[in-house]
């Protein structure tokens, strides 16, 4: 693999103590074999290493590659397959009234907007469906490796409440016996227990003992609503006999959270404490419900949470407590889940929503600084992905994940020269900037154009195989969907949250 | 002027009772001498007009040119010029701390910006600072008429509280001796009321005599808390006398809504309301800290409300209760305030950030319809900037302000064909897909090219004198705001809100 020096106006090597970021004006970085070798004024790298090839300008800035700490194989929107924005639970059933897509085309183009992005790894939740549960997550499994972008693959896995937050028996009894029969064997439809920790021994062996260095295969257990106490702790116990990590979602809506209150009597946080499952290997996805004592014992656990400020407006979840976490230790990552507010998986507008969300009103009240808000992108998640060995600065000896941000239109007309180039980055930035990608060294991505994907062919296929008609199982599936809708409208209807003090206030009556 | 037929795969004329969107498929759109003389399928259209030239195509959506109702002369960012964002009342500060720069070039920058996104009619909010008032203003209503855009020109004015909502004699008393004597001086640097009301008369008179049907000038008193009652009353009578509107100000933050109480023991909108202020013909910006009953005096009033989404956040405003007040029958219209969360006045996002950020939690919560935000980008946005006879929809007989937006990269791969091509455009759209441009019939942007601003000679321009080393007199701005800022904050430190009840719940601890 050649060496390569990669010049920048600034290089952004790392956020340091006290979330400073360490920034070098006309820096560089030089890596052989992958590995970062030295980082510095560009002067000094440049008369210490001769690198077979030269890239970057005082044009440009360098990062450290950005994580995605939560995203599903969603490359074909949404939107664009037919299902609506909605409540979480409502759209959770639109999901099914979609178009069917392959696997391995829709998480390639997926991967390739990621990396246009300036993503170079990735937490996938796999969504555990069934029949060809394996088919599946094989496919996107060998897309993330043509792809060449880094992923904490985890696999995913649920055992009840498939259709609302009850168990299936209890709400089937609510549907018109002809509905209930079709129900009932969509819940019966799913990977079994045996089938998924056969597959996830199997995944762990094949990618602890090859020597690809950017797979990692955790465990995924869908959410504490949708696995069984015994399904948990059966995770738990086999993450911490392989040494791994778990990602799960966790308290989205406030659904989830009224269901935790029915169901053990207290919060799904104290509850998964109790049966032992918080640890510093387990991550949680959107954690937008939880409580002030919640975010103490995920802070003492270890646990992380991945947060998801697009996808937790588009489907009416709220807006999770950020602030409230990093003051108390929380180790907070920025997933994007697929579902961005311009549906485009731009990880720079990501952060800049996420920054602007939290800024509740009030002079002296806390908003992410923006060291804060990079560690989110980088460090954090390369702790939820447990790549932090290998990313997540620019640094000696870690991998070389570095993307190359143009700073041409982030700066027009006119930049101060000693301004906060780190605002304008966070203020301004967007995956139209990002110019070059690099990921353990290659270059995945150049001048904005793919180097491993041909994109054109990617989208082209896509559209051929959209336009095909839709199967019968599609349609019986569609109507499924259609017919369930209203009585899970109707399920929901009196679930109500007495009175709470919220952490964040917008306005008031 | 040639007459035009403009074709599109989907024509969007209007958003019609209860809300319904109104879209022709193969559609086109007939314009002659800047006014639409038929709208229909393009085959019939096709048939009965021969036009000059013919544009769109079935790859493009064909929609009313979008208002902005509420924005400065921002061109260049404020982030570029060194105002990093703020809680408003300290950005307010900060803003002094801005490198000047030229009113004509920053605000044609502006203008061409505002075209690139489609929007077509602006509601100018002049910041009525002092020294250089008539130039500035001058500059401005020239950029607006070189740029060929249709702009409400609300003249501004204030005359009191100038550093923080009190007295400007008892906060100069809470300074140390030599900053209160430079702050004296900015406090007393603002144009006169005499100055104003002269400006304005001769303002409304050349532009209701001449024949531009492109301007409109109104009045513009900053804030009530800006303004005496004495101003309010003054300027409330002359746009009676002269027939036209108001745009103000109202409850960006809750510290305004504190002042109020403090000063008149009532919110701003019951006093307004007691002096006779409100009406049909005056409109707000933000409007966040607003109570139940302001909502129903503004509804009965008849006044307005411009929301600024992104500006509320970037500004730790909060967010206006737009559900609220939507559903008592305010009109809601959208501004960009300058001051976008990308930095880039892209109107279809800022759409896209308003309907995201009004989903609070629920399954029967009120949300925003497509329709509804339609609206509020069309025809709400014409009635505050006083064009309702002319714009917001495409139908016989309004003029020709009208955007082509390709459909290309929002519906990659695939758009199912009788799939909501309205939530796609509201989902996905962004600026860089508007390529056509129309104001009044005539074509201001072609294919992404400006017909009537060289925007690379702008930029140029702009950048040439941004390199300019600060003058003397900047050099004095700069550090007495610099000084006021630890006081400003020292100020509001203690100004709380009793516990009160949040219109949106995003989360609960």
């Amino acid at each position: 693999m050649p060496s390569t020096l990669i010049k920048g106006k600034y290089v952004l090597c790392k956020v340091g103590s006290q979330d400073k970021v360490e920034v070098i004006t006309d820096g560089a970085v030089f890596q052989k074999d992958g590995e970062i070798i030295d980082v510095g004024k560009y002067d000094t790298i440049k008369a210490c290493y001769a690198a077979d090839e030269e890239i970057g300008s005082d044009q440009h800035m360098v990062l450290p590659g950005l994580v995605n700490a939560h995203q599903h194989t969603r490359g074909v929107s949404h939107l664009l397959r037919g299902a609506s924005d909605d409540s979480l639970e409502l759209w959770l059933i639109r999901l099914l009234e979609q178009k069917p897509v392959d696997p391995y085309l829709d998480n390639m183009y997926s991967i390739a907007r990621l990396i246009e992005s300036g993503v170079t790894t990735v937490m996938h939740s796999h969504f555990p469906t069934s029949p060809h549960y394996e088919e599946g997550v094989m496919s996107a499994l060998k897309a993330f490796q043509d792809g060449g972008i880094r992923v904490a693959f985890a696999l995913g896995i649920r055992n009840q409440n498939h259709l609302v937050y009850e168990d299936d028996q209890k709400f089937l009894n609510l549907l018109p016996p002809s509905l209930a029969t079709r129900a009932r064997q969509y819940c019966a439809d799913w990977v079994s227990e045996e089938e998924y920790f056969a597959l996830f021994a199997r995944l762990h062996k094949e990618y602890e003992t090859n020597t690809s260095p950017t797979v990692r295969i955790l465990h995924g257990p869908a959410a504490p609503q949708w696995c069984s106490d015994e399904l948990l702790i059966r995770v738990k116990r086999s993450a911490d006999e392989y040494q791994t990590g778990i990602h799960a979602h966790m308290l989205e809506t406030i659904y989830q959270k009224l269901y935790a209150f029915k169901r053990f009597g207290k919060t799904f946080v104290e509850h998964l404490n109790d049966i032992g499952f918080l640890g510093p290997g387990v991550s949680f996805a959107h954690c937008i419900w939880v409580t002030e004592s919640d975010i103490e014992l995920l802070a003492e656990s270890g646990a992380s949470v991945c947060h998801n400020p697009s996808s937790n407006l588009r489907s009416k979840s709220g807006i999770a407590p950020i602030n409230y976490m990093m003051a108390n230790g929380v180790n907070v990552a920025l997933g994007m889940d697929s579902f961005t507010i311009n549906d485009d998986d731009d990880m720079l507008q990501e952060l800049r929503l996420c920054a602007n969300l939290h800024r509740p009103p009030g002079l002296g009240k806390l908003s992410p600084t923006a060291g804060e808000l990079l560690k989110m992108a980088t460090v954090n998640g390369a702790k939820v992905t447990l790549f932090s060995k290998q990313i997540g600065t620019l640094e000696k000896g870690k991998r070389a994940d570095i993307i190359l941000v143009s700073l041409e239109s982030m700066t027009e007309p006119y930049l101060e020269p000693e301004l906060g180039v780190i605002n304008v980055l966070l203020g301004r930035g967007k995956a139209s900037d990002v110019d070059t990608v690099m990921i353990d060294g290659e270059i995945v991505l150049r001048n904005r154009q793919h180097t491993r994907i041909n994109k054109g062919e990617i989208v082209a296929q896509l559209r051929e195989s959209l336009r095909e008609a839709l199967k019968p199982s599609d349609v019986v599936r569609i109507r499924l969907a259609q017919e369930l809708r209203p009585y899970v409208f109707e399920f929901y209807k009196d679930w109500q949250e007495p009175v709470a003090r919220p952490f964040y206030i917008y306005n008031s009556a």
